[in-house]
C-alpha cells in the first residue's frame, strides 16, 4: 500500500488500534516511538531497537541541521543507511528546540532567528527551511514547523501562536516533499481547548498525513494536561493518526491512548535509563538505593527484555553505581521494551475489546509511582 | 577434561597453538583476553562479546574488593552469574593497581598495606587474603599477589621484588583454591634477563598451572620489552600456559606471539573506543580527523563485526565528535573484534604452520601506525 495509507483497525471506547503505512513499512498502534536525537537513540544500538520490536525511531531535524548538515547526512546516503535503521523514521521540525534550547529565538511572521546551541552561530529556519531540511534527510514523516509557546504564556500569547502555526502548516503543505515522505501538522493552543479547536480546524482544512498535539507537557499541571488531551483528542480527524508529541511516562501514555492518541515519543526512557531509575510495573526503582544491593532478581518480573533476562538489580546497581556505561545501556534498553510492551498490550487489549480493564489494572498496578 | 589440563596443539617457530581446559569451558590460544575491570568491559555487553568470539574475560580483585565486595559478589552468585558471563573468568591479584594506583603503598614481608582510591580507606593484601578474595570471587583462574616495581626502579629493587614475589608466590600455592580454580604465577624481574630467569626458576619449582610475564609494558623501551619478552618465554615452562599481562597493540601482540606467549589482556581497545582511535589492519584510525565526515566505508574493510557490518565511518564520527554513547559502544566492539581476530588468525596460520609469513604480512601492513 502506499505511503500514508491508514485504517483504524478497532476502537475500545475513545482508545484506537491503527495501521499506517510508510515508505520504511508499516506501523501498528497505539506505539511509543524512541527519540534518537542526533539520529542515535542515546547509548542503544539499531540491532537492540529492532530486537525490542521498535517500530519507528525520532530524529531530529534542529540538531541534525547543525551536526553533522542534512548534506551531510545526504552524501552518506540519507538518515536511514547514516543511522543503520531501515524501519520508519519521523523528524521533528526543529520548531521545539529553537523555542526551548536557547532563550535567543526572534520570531517573526517569515520565520524565526536563534543562535545555534553549538556554536552561537546565527541560524533561521522558516516553514520552507525546515521542510526542506526533513527532506534532505529523507525522514518517512516531517513535522510542520509550529510556533510552541512555554507553559506559562498568556492567553493571547498562545493564540497569536495558534495563529501563526496555522499560516505556517500551510507554508509546509505547499512544499515539496521527499519521495514517500508523508506530513504531519502540530495543533497548539496550550491548554486552552477553544484555541486547541481552532488550531485543529485550520490544520484539518489543510489535509496533512497526521495530526500530532504540541505544546503539552511542557510545564502545565498533569491534571490539566490530561484534562486537555481528553478534551482536544476529538477534534483530529478520525481517519488519520493521532499523536502526541513529549510524552513517556507509563501512566500518562495509557490515558492518553484511553484518550484517542496512536503515537508518543519521549527522551525520558533513555534519560532516565542515563541516571538510573527504571520502569517497572510497581512503578519506578531507583537502582542507586542500597537496598537493591543483594538483590537477585530482574529488575521486573514481568519483563522479557535482554536486560531483564541476563542480569540482576545488584548488578546493575553495581554498574550505575560505579558510573560503568554498561548500567546506562542496560537500563535505557529495559526502559524502551518497557513502553514498547506497553503499547503494544494496549494494542492488544483494544483489539480485544478488553482495553478498560487493561487500563485500569495498570494504572492501579503503576500507582506506587506518584 | 579437568580444569588445568593442557595440549601444545602445535608450533610454529617458538608461536604455539594450546588448549588449555577450565571450569567454564577450553580456551584456545593465541588469544586476546578483554579486560573487565569491575566485571564489566566498558560498554560492551556479554552477549557482544559472545558473539565475538570472546573466550575470557579479565575482571579486578582490587576494584570488586572495594566496589562491591567479593561478599556481596558471591551473595549474588559468584562472578560469572554476577557479570551475566558464563565463559572463563581470569582475575589479577590486585597487586599491580596496589603499586599503580596510589602512591601510597607500604610494603613489608607479610603484604601491602594502601589506601583504597575510592575513599582513601586503609586497604591491606597479603598473599592469603588476595587468593581467599579470588576464591570467593569465584574465577577460573586466579593470579598470585606479586610486586611489580616501575619501570625505572633499580636493579637492586627490582631484585627484592623478585625476591619477595617469589616467597608470595610460595604462600599463595598454599593457599586453598575455589573448586576448579587455576592458578597462575607472576615472573617479575624487570628488564634484566638474569633476575627474569631467577624468578622463573623459583616460580616453575611451586608448580602453577601458568605462568605469566608481569612488570613489562609498564613504561621501558618498546625495543627492550620485545627483547626482554623474546629472552624469557623460554624460561616459562613449555607444558604450561604463557600469559603477557597488559599488552594490547597489534604489533606487541603478534611479537609476542613469535616469542612462544599464549595469552593477552589489555584495556587498551576499550580504552581507545572511548576516545576514538580504531584498529585496522593499516593502522589505527582516528575518527575525529575531518577527512573520515562523508567516508561511507567501514572502519575495516576486512572486519566483519557489527560495527564494521552496519556504519560507515561518517557515521562514527558523528556520534565520536558529539559525545554519544553508542560510538565508543561501536568502537571498542570493533577494536576488540579486531584483537579476537588477529590471536584467531595467528592461531589458524599456526596450526597451518605458516605464521612466520603471516606475522611478517601483518607487521608491514599495521606499520602506519608507527
Amino acid at each position: 500500500m502506499a505511503p500514508g495509507a491508514f485504517e483504524v483497525e478497532a476502537t475500545d471506547g475513545a482508545a484506537r488500534a491503527t495501521r499506517l503505512e510508510t515508505a520504511h513499512g508499516t506501523i501498528t498502534t497505539p506505539l511509543f516511538m524512541p527519540v534518537g536525537t542526533k539520529a542515535t537513540v542515546k547509548a542503544v544500538d539499531p540491532s537492540e531497537l529492532e530486537a525490542l520490536g521498535a517500530q519507528v525511531i525520532l530524529a531530529n531535524t534542529y540538531h541534525l541541521h547543525f551536526r553533522p548538515g542534512e548534506d551531510t547526512v545526504r552524501a552518506l546516503g540519507g538518515l536511514h543507511r547514516f543511522a543503520g535503521w531501515e524501519r520508519a523514521i519521523l523528524t521533528d521540525s526543529g520548531g521545539f528546540q529553537i523555542f526551548s534550547l536557547l532563550d535567543t529565538a526572534r520570531i517573526d511572521d517569515d520565520g524565526v532567528t536563534f543562535r545555534s546551541v553549538y556554536d552561537g552561530a546565527a541560524g533561521r529556519f522558516t516553514p520552507e527551511i525546515a521542510m526542506a531540511v526533513q527532506r534532505t534527510l529523507g525522514s518517512d514523516i516531517a513535522m510542520c514547523l509550529d510556533e510552541c509557546p512555554p507553559a506559562g504564556a498568556t492567553r493571547a500569547a498562545v493564540a497569536r501562536a495558534v495563529e501563526r502555526t496555522s499560516r505556517w502548516a500551510e507554508r509546509c503543505a505547499a512544499a515539496e516533499c521527499a519521495p514517500g515522505q508523508l506530513r504531519f501538522g502540530i495543533v497548539q493552543g496550550g491548554v486552552d481547548v477553544g484555541l486547541r479547536r481552532r488550531s485543529a480546524r485550520s490544520l484539518t482544512d489543510l489535509g496533512f498525513d497526521g495530526y500530532a498535539l504540541g505544546g503539552l507537557s511542557v510545564g502545565e499541571a498533569r491534571a490539566t494536561m490530561f484534562d486537555v488531551t481528553e478534551q482536544s483528542a476529538p477534534f483530529l480527524p478520525a481517519g488519520r493518526p493521532r499523536y502526541f508529541m513529549g510524552i513517556g511516562d507509563p501512566e500518562a501514555i495509557i490515558r492518553a491512548i484511553a484518550a484517542g492518541i496512536d503515537l508518543f515519543d519521549c527522551v525520558l526512557p533513555t534519560r532516565l535509563g542515563r541516571t538510573g531509575p527504571a520502569f517497572t510495573w510497581e512503578g519506578r526503582l531507583n537502582l542507586r538505593n542500597a537496598r537493591f544491593a543483594r538483590d537477585p532478581g530482574p529488575l521486573d518480573p514481568d519483563c522479557r527484555c535482554p536486560t531483564c533476562a541476563r542480569f540482576s538489580r545488584g548488578y546493575l546497581r553495581h554498574l550505575v553505581t560505579q558510573g560503568e556505561i554498561l548500567g546506562l545501556r542496560l537500563i535505557s534498553v529495559h526502559n524502551l521494551a518497557f513502553l514498547l510492551d506497553l503499547t503494544s498490550r494496549a494494542r492488544a487489549a483494544i483489539l480485544a475489546g478488553t482495553f478498560a480493564g487493561f487500563a485500569q489494572h495498570s494504572l492501579d498496578r503503576l500507582a506506587p509511582d506518584r
